[in-house]
């Protein structure tokens, strides 16, 4: 068995953005679980309904964290409201540990890359699942007092290191965003980042890509469904899980659910 | 020797973005003396006097070639403007093999990842180096004949694959750019797509980046001009011909020329 550093069971401040459902959901509830006395998450996503039914299953499991629901628009990032969400999750507390898990993104609109010629939603895409990372990850680091632990978890994807057909935005955006994590962890020792891809997961997403999409995308997750050989998203996020509780990888690695 | 397949010495229908200078300008020049009689190559950058710098070039070298200048702003991408610019280049006329070679990028303003927090920057930059590829693609393809050979270079990094401290908007281009090629050759067996990583190539742009920035990035890069082990862009551009010559990578791989 490989041995593990200490990273759960501290008293640990963390932020998950698109927390109202799916796999961002799940983080929530099942980090909450791992987290110690005195810990506080805070919750984002556009939803207040999801996020209100996420803290609701939090509390079910783990009464004692203190959890905050905050709505925000990833569309249109602003530094203050974001600096302002963090800081009021912290109330000034210290913590041991400073997680923050950036899972929100969208799957895009399944152009093919002959048709991606639109730069307003370029730009409109861009902005929320890349743009807006940094002015998250800033805000989020302006709340950590110098010398704690920080990590940050991307939830990333297969599409960020392998070209999907019909997949062309998510791809682009997957990729990009994966190397501003990179560069990130090349330039801040200090910071532990980990972009981790969660395999196919059954969420909300994989419906609306087969709902949405055509040719062998759709394919391929519809076949993926019927023989129910969709990730479970508490399978991937024990996985997750397992991996923050080892460590021992490079900071800015991207470790998928598959790896052995 | 690797047996060649018929690439070059045909009548060719090209298109060089970022032609007034460095790389860009030591391609245009050396595909035309690979080109059959009767083709054809458009030079694209935004300064007209350097497109006519290497079109003076190629006509001393290989003066039977047609050289079109076309001035061209890639910041503000318009499909009418490039698919004009195409047409004009082919007049009407087929070719046996039609090449577009993007090349033209920036190398960014070298902020750290946690400053990288402004939209109108990030909107600005990706722009010219990523949404414009699409656009620019289409305009080109609309020009080819059914059942004509087509091939793509984007003139990629190792910034695309690997992260550098200092250059993160580049890194995040690069990686952006080339999944979006990456996409595209999956959905285009029709198309021959290559990513082609030059190297550090002694050109303005390095000269910008040792002006302009500072830390371990630029002292890299100063370590490398002293020591004269920059790459001449006359090797470089000689290894992307003798890969084309070559052929028998896949279609959408990134080739870099340091590979073996």
């Amino acid at each position: 068995m490989a041995s593990e550093r200490k990273f759960w069971n501290q008293k640990t401040f963390s932020l998950v953005t698109g927390a109202s459902q799916g796999i961002g959901e799940c983080i929530a509830v099942e980090f909450c679980k791992k987290f110690g006395p005195g810990s506080t998450i805070v919750l984002t996503a556009r939803s207040r309904e999801g996020l209100e039914s996420t803290k609701k299953q939090i509390l079910e499991n783990s009464p004692n964290i203190n959890v905050q629901v905050e709505c925000c628009d990833l569309s249109k990032p602003d530094m203050k409201t974001l600096e302002e969400m963090a800081a009021h999750g912290t109330k000034g507390e210290v913590y041991d540990l400073y997680l923050l898990v950036h899972n929100a993104g969208s799957e895009g609109g399944g152009h093919l890359a002959l048709e991606m010629t639109d730069l307003a939603y370029w730009q409109s895409y861009m902005t929320v699942n890349v743009y807006s990372a940094p002015i998250l990850m800033q805000a989020f680091l302006n709340q950590v007092p110098e010398g704690r632990k920080k990590c940050v978890v991307n939830i990333s994807s297969l599409a960020a290191v392998q070209p999907i057909s019909g997949l062309g935005s998510y791809c682009v955006g997957k990729a990009a965003r994966e190397m501003y994590y990179r560069v990130l962890a090349e330039e801040n020792p200090d910071l532990e980042v980990l972009n981790y891809s969660p395999g196919p997961v059954k969420t909300a997403m994989i419906d609306r890509i087969i709902n949405n999409l055509g040719g062998e995308v759709r394919s391929n997750f519809v076949k993926m469904r019927d023989e129910d050989s969709l990730v479970k998203p508490h399978d991937t996020i024990a996985k997750l899980i397992t991996l923050l509780a080892q460590g021992g990888y490079k900071s800015g690695s991207h470790l998928d659910y598959f790896d052995p």
